[in-house]
């Protein structure tokens, strides 16, 4: 299974791009695939071809009223692993001693 | 303010890497600075300066016994705003239906 | 037209990635996509739909005998532009006295 | 030593940043470091102080009239290896049958 975080950004529509994320985190959330929020990105999980198709749908949104976007995608794929959104986590917490801050809102 | 992502792992240390990223969420944890981990990676918020010595400390940490380290930053600084580890993601959640999933654990 | 710039790793094979890597370069020259190979990875030119599948054909390859795969991936899109491997670092040498270092070999 | 390849980008300057990509590259070319310019970023090879050091001093030059900069850092540092700007690109090269394309201009 993979886990895939990306962030996509467009240029040239001024310095707050929020509503343009927005737009990105409601495609995600409607996909269907498990995925976390955060300040720098979102995580989704699921078969290569399904995160790619994720990206891929809100690449072709935000292309329809944005000349110029970027985008930043990291991926851990691993045979076999799933519910790695929480139990890469976990396994940190396990090896750290005291809380660690992991809940965004 | 910057918000900096990062993710740190060794080449050459087997193909789980949790001790290693451990160690690095524990300087994290006890610089100060405010912080969120997640599957992909840890958000800090801080200075230029401070969040960048971070980086540096977990590198130095990592080093000691590990002769290749990768590692990935995506940085958002801003003029004048801070609490953005939840403002970013909040005002997200203030432009979408319905809950969103940020919370990690 | 998209840049797309990845590299891709496998974990858990050692210190020394290189013959994977080569296996993905080998799929990349001979996708018949436009590209440079740099130190740090690989930016290829093409439709979205081009560049998507030429990082999925080198993660099936490298997937077949590696269990842990790292990505990262780095895009710029922009509407009509093509050309931009050698266009984009034109435009900043135009703009930079004096001669740059853009050659690899 | 380490190679660390980075690409710094203003938010809310439009959607052409090239002059601002330029004062950057200014600064790298100045800095003594060894360096390659290619179509996504710029890879330049130096201990760890020398390469943060460098993008410090870009985005402390972006951030005098640019009020939102993002930035992207990829490093990859190897005990006792340099001039990896060549040798990383020429062990693929002697992997790969046939000429590969390096060359940014």
């Amino acid at each position: 299974m993979v886990l895939l975080e990306f962030s996509m950004t467009p240029l040239g529509k001024g310095e707050s791009v929020s509503p343009y994320v927005a737009r990105s985190v409601e495609i995600i959330s409607q996909s269907g695939l498990d995925y976390r929020l955060h300040a720098m990105g979102t995580v989704i999980e699921g078969e290569w071809d399904e995160v790619m198709a994720v990206v891929t749908k809100c690449y072709e949104a935000m292309s329809v009223d944005c000349d110029r976007v970027t985008c930043s995608v990291k991926i851990d794929a691993r045979r076999g692993a799933s519910g790695r959104l929480v139990s890469k986590v976990r396994s940190i917490e396990d090896k750290v001693a005291g809380d660690l801050k992991t809940s965004e809102s």
